[in-house]
This record gives structure tokens, C-alpha cells and sequence, in this order.
């Protein structure tokens, strides 16, 4: 048995990074991975502006004055003349300081007397509410490294260097089936027996999400026959091949033996719960990762091992999520010799001034509702009790997927 | 001056939540809101089944012998005769628990002697390794209700009662402009005086990943007519219209007066930074938000406001999101009668069992890249410094957009 670590690092480090890349317009990059990083040609703001509306002036002037005549108007997007001696600019927001003024009053500070203007702000101070040229950033920077996978916030920060277009990593095409005789797509009629299929929607929803290009070549019959013909065609179509169900050791699963007879495939089984089985291989040089049938299983093994394995194959820099430590509202006083991924939800006890999390009272594995019911997952770690008050790992799934 | 609570309390009861349904496949619910709960018409798991491949046993028989003839063997799928007594049968995961069977014993824990199976488990316990009927869901059950947001656990577990489209909300459609002559479009030549659209691509890129139909109607050039031409066709296109920009109480801005003359609007400041202004009002009957046009404002006044509104209207029944209580890694020695949203990482200092909190050394609101650089808001409540060591409120831009 591999530890959870040991599993994850080794796939990870199987991860061969994807090369092909593609040119994006910015409007249409959410969610994809710089193949390069965004380098600003310019500085921004390009040059200094007012914070405010209100009226560029020369400090200087107030030592001796409050009220001035008004000798230029300014809007954004305007040319300054520099400032005339002894009087103050209109100026608005965005728009050019012109030459000799060195800050600006918001016109919440100043009045209207007759057709001159009387500062009452109480105070000023050299550079008040004006943007330097570069405060945000300057020319020759980063602004974004190679490897990171676009948000809207980062969209915009491309957008006011005045980039409309960026290389990014073409998306992985992700080719997908179950298997299983007992599944039953939903719509059909329930028969005795067998039970819907349910992670083929889950995959269906999470791959796309993640930004990959999904393949779903459908529901496969327990057949060895068919089994080899739809992994030959998945291979040939995608950049990794994703099954659920048919890599326990059973002799009814006809996964293994169809990948051994195209390529090689390694059987896990991780210390971990929910998700015990996991089988990871090639089949005809294109990766192969078997998720377990379970839906808990599979849901929990997709967001832990097989979302890192692919962001890190896009070509994402970080795929690590950052844990968040709060306070255990539970008692779990079960140790298990695997580690534990409980479905938790977080909650803010009333006048308090922490977070704590809540486990699913039911976490057998075949409860999906767990997952629905949830909003990440606690680690208990291996071997260990929590008891109510215990610092615990909690990863949300808005992290994941 | 309205507080951060006020203005959005205010905002969020304005918003009408939208009638339009439409029916789509389960495969293409993903991010959508349930217009109606699903309820389950059937048990899951509908018959008690094996959780594991091994062997089906009455557990009576394992008091006097240790040694079985396997009568049957049940794949999944299949439908089993009764399990003829002082016998086992061969079981495989997911496959239905014959009657008289009362457990399971993996096949790890057996072994074959010549034709026959011996059960090596130390131990039995009634049900062990059955799923039991009705364990996930109970018929009759509403497993999701009106108003949930469909992520891939839940189509997962809607596929798993067999229902293969959902009933949900027409998604809202979003009308947006920027206004500014200052703004020139990335890929424009830089010009003295004039800076690059930002907001719009922040907004392309956050509306439809939060689920919303983008109607962009590019840059309006700042004139009273221009601005009321494109008001009444986004008023007449969307459910909501919004821009950045153009709100101030500067004489540049034409958005309110041309607001003005086809509805109303109300222009805020609320006590947030960044963000003061904000406009609300309706055009033609249309709603109407208009975000500041300073990037940061603009990113953090979506985030915190229109989201909400926009969640609310669109039926999503939580539109809160819970916050994060941390560990502040940083002092905050200037109180803001305004309520501060500093753009903030988290980290694990090595070895310790807590997540902390740093900010943006640069948190002046022209500086888009402090939200690259974040991974959310950290609050810093109005009238209120914070020292290292002190509890904050965090709030991760994941949970948002």
C-alpha cells in the first residue's frame, strides 16, 4: 500500500508537461495557463493622473492664498498645459497633472466663489490624490509568470498594460468512459439489479470546469472485446484517458487486462478513505488513470489526484492548494490506519470570532449525498483521533473544482 | 454615506428574482440554479449490495466451519437465487446481496483450499461490507433544493436517482459598457493622456464564469447622446445593464444624466474602500448597477455587491459566503471610518497548525496588481486597526469568481 503522499508525488512527477500551445484574445482566456509569461512594454498608470475629481493645484500657492482662478479644464484623456502660475486646473478623474502642480483637491474639499475656487481642505500633502506613473506597474515587468491559470482580475491586469492577446497551453483533451454492467444511464427505466450511473456526470460537470477539453465516449459493456477497442480509441483522440469503476482486483473488471494488453498499467492501493483503489498506466503511450466505480471514491480521488496529475500536465506552476486550519466542531474518535478525507462544512459559531468545521454524520463511502451536503473536505491523518476543539485540515472544494 | 451593510442589504432586496426556466440536460447543468427541488422517486441504493468483491455469507455458518462450497456467483448486474444454506457465493462490488446472506467478507481475507473458499477475516460483524437499500437516498426525498447552484458532485448524485435534465433558470443576461474618452482598447496604440480598458475584460471574464449570458457593448464614447443610445439598446437586450465608470459627481460623467432621462438612479457612497461610488437605479424598467471606474474599485464592487445581487436575482438561494476566520500576519495601524477589503494571501507558517493572512504591501486603489497577487479579501472593520496576531476575516476569491 502506497501512503497518500507517496501516491500523489509519484504521479505528479509522471506528469509530462503539455508543449502545445495556442494564441488566445484576452476576452476569451478565463480559466487557461500562460505558456509564457505577460511582460509589460509600458508603465501604469503611463503617466501622472488624478485619483479625483476636483482641482490640480501647487501647494506652494496655499501657503499664501485659498482662493484662485480656474486657468485650465482638464478631463480624462486631455493634453495639460503646465499650470499657470497662482491659479488652479479643473480637473477630473483619470486625467493628466499638468506640469507644476503637485497634488489635487477633490472638490469635496473646495467651494465655488463667484467664478473662482476656495480651498477648504484642512490640510494637503505633496503628491495628494495623484497616481505616479508606474505605481502599478513598470516597464520591463512580469506581470504574470509562465504557468499561471488566468482569473478575471488578471485578465484586467493584462488588458491595461495594453495586451490583447496571450499564449496559453492548449487545452488537455480528457477522453472518458465507465464501465460497469450494472450501470444504468439516467432517463432509462430502473431494472433490479443495477444502479445509475453517476460519475460519468460528475466528470462531465468537473473536467470542463477545470478548463480541459472533455471526450465522453459514454457507457462501455463489461466486455474485454469492447473494453480494448474504446481505450485504443480514447488514446489515439485524447491527451489522457479517464475510466471509473474496473480497476478493483475482480475478475469481472475487464480494465486491466484490456490496458496490460496495450500498454502497462499499475494497480494502487493508497491509504486513503474514501478511495482506495486507483490504477494509473499508459495505453499506447497516452496516460491512463483509473478512478475507483464508487461514487465517493471517484469524486474524492478526482479532486485529490487526478486534478493535480492534469493541471500539472497543462503546465500549471502552483497545483498546490493551501489548507486551511480551523477548528474541529466534531469528535472522530475512530482511528484509521489510511488517511481520512471527511465531507465537512464550515460555519461562524454566533459572536465568535472563528470558523469551525462540521463533518456528514454518515461517511461511508457510498453516500454521495455526503458530497452535496458538503463544502470541502477535513483531513483526519492517519492514525489519529479528533476530538471537538482539535486544529483540523480543511481544502474547499471552490479550490477544486 | 451609507455603510458596507446598508448598501448591500439595500441592493440585494431590490433584486427581482427572475421567472424564466428552461429544461437542459444533466450534462449541461453544470453552474446553473434549480427552479425547482429534485426529488427522488427511488431508493439508492435500490437493493442491498456487495461494497466490495469477496464472498456472500450468513454469518451463522461461520460458528461451526471456516470452509465453503461457493454456490453461486453474482456479478453486478445480476439478479442472485437465494444463497443455499452452510454455502457462499463468489460476489463482486456494486452486485445485489442474495437472500439469506447477512455479509460480506472481502476476498483479501479468504483464501482458496483446492475448489473450495476459507474465510480468514478474525472477525464478522452483521452487514459488514453491505451497502443497504435506501442508504443514500430515501424515496420521496428532495435532494436538492430550489435555488442550489449545480456543481459536479450534484449532477452526480441527480444522475444516481436516474433523472437525466433538471429544471432551471434561464441565465441572466448581462449587458455591459465601458465609458471614459481616457480608455484606449489593449492592442490600441499607447497615446499621451489615455489609459487601457481594464474593467471590461475583467468583467468578460468573471460574468460568464459565474454563469451569466455576457451582452458586451464595447466602449461608449463620453457623450449624452452615445451614452443614452447604448442605455436603451442594453436595457432593452438584458436583464441587467451594468458599466464602470462614469458615476462620479464629476461633469464629465454623462451615465447619470442619460440614466436620468430614460429612468432613475441613486448614487452612493458607500464606507468601503476601494470602492466608494456606486450608482443603482433602472432604465426603462431595466436594473441598473454602474461600478466605479478605478480597477480595483470596480473588481472589488463586483465581487462584493454586484455578485450578490446578481446571485439573488438569478434564484440562488445562499448568496452568502462564509467567512474565514485567520490569523492576521501583518499590522494594519490605520483605522478607516470606511470598511477596508485589503487584498490578502494565506499561508501555513512551517510547522505551526494555522493559516495566516498577509496583505498587499501597496493597497492604494489604483494598483490592479494587488488582486492578482491576492487570493481574496481580508476585512479590516471600519474605525479598527489590526496587529499581528489578530483575528480577521478572510474571504476567498474561489468562493466568488
Amino acid at each position: 500500500m502506497k501512503t497518500f503522499d507517496e501516491a500523489l508525488s509519484y504521479l505528479v512527477s509522471q506528469a509530462k508537461k503539455t508543449r502545445q500551445t495556442e494564441t488566445v484574445a484576452i476576452a476569451e482566456a478565463m480559466g487557461r495557463v500562460l505558456a509564457e509569461p505577460v511582460v509589460s512594454s509600458v508603465m501604469v498608470p503611463p503617466h501622472d493622473n488624478s485619483e479625483m475629481d476636483g482641482y490640480a493645484i501647487d501647494r506652494m500657492d496655499l501657503t499664501h492664498e485659498d482662493t484662485f482662478r480656474v486657468s485650465q479644464r482638464i478631463p480624462a484623456g486631455a493634453t495639460p498645459e503646465p499650470l499657470e502660475v497662482g491659479t488652479v486646473a479643473r480637473i477630473f478623474t483619470g486625467a493628466p497633472i499638468p506640469k507644476g502642480a503637485n497634488a489635487v483637491i477633490m472638490q469635496e474639499e473646495t467651494e465655488m466663489v463667484g467664478d473662482k475656487v476656495r480651498i477648504t481642505a484642512k490640510s494637503t500633502r505633496p503628491g495628494q490624490s495623484i497616481r505616479k506613473t508606474g505605481e502599478d506597474i513598470e516597464a520591463g515587468t512580469a506581470i504574470l509568470e509562465k504557468g499561471h491559470r488566468l482569473r478575471s482580475q488578471d485578465l484586467g491586469l493584462i488588458a491595461s498594460i495594453g495586451i490583447d492577446e496571450v499564449t496559453v497551453y492548449r487545452p488537455l483533451k480528457i477522453a472518458t468512459f465507465t464501465t460497469g454492467d450494472e450501470l444504468l444511464e439516467p432517463g432509462e427505466t430502473p431494472q433490479p439489479g443495477k444502479i445509475f450511473n453517476a460519475n460519468r456526470y460528475v466528470l462531465a460537470g468537473a473536467l470542463p470546469k477545470l478548463g480541459f477539453e472533455l471526450i465522453d465516449l459514454g457507457h462501455v459493456k463489461d466486455t474485454l472485446e469492447e473494453t480494448i477497442d474504446v481505450m485504443k480509441q480514447a488514446a489515439e483522440l485524447a491527451d489522457v484517458v479517464m475510466t471509473t469503476g474496473g480497476v478493483s482486483v475482480g475478475e469481472e473488471d475487464h480494465i486491466k487486462p484490456a490496458i496490460e494488453s496495450l500498454g502497462s498499467l499499475e494497480m494502487w492501493k493508497v491509504k486513503m478513505k474514501p478511495g482506495k483503489p486507483l490504477a494509473f498506466g499508459q495505453i499506447q503511450g497516452t496516460p491512463f488513470i483509473g478512478l475507483p466505480g464508487n461514487p465517493v471514491s471517484a469524486f474524492a480521488t478526482f479532486n485529490l489526484f487526478a486534478r493535480p496529475y492534469l493541471m500539472q500536465m497543462q503546465g500549471v506552476k502552483n497545483i498546490c492548494i493551501t489548507p486551511i486550519w480551523l477548528e474541529a466542531d466534531f469528535d472522530w474518535p475512530n482511528a484509521n490506519f489510511r488517511r481520512e478525507f471527511a465531507r465537512a462544512r464550515i460555519t461562524v459559531p454566533e459572536g465568535e470570532q472563528k470558523t469551525v468545521a462540521q463533518v456528514y454524520p454518515k461517511q461511508g463511502s457510498g453516500v454521495l449525498t455526503s458530497t452535496v451536503w458538503a463544502e470541502g473536505f477535513v483531513v483526519i491523518p492517519e492514525d489519529q483521533t479528533v476530538s471537538k476543539g482539535d486544529r483540523v485540515k480543511f481544502y474547499p472544494f471552490a479550490e477544486m473544482v
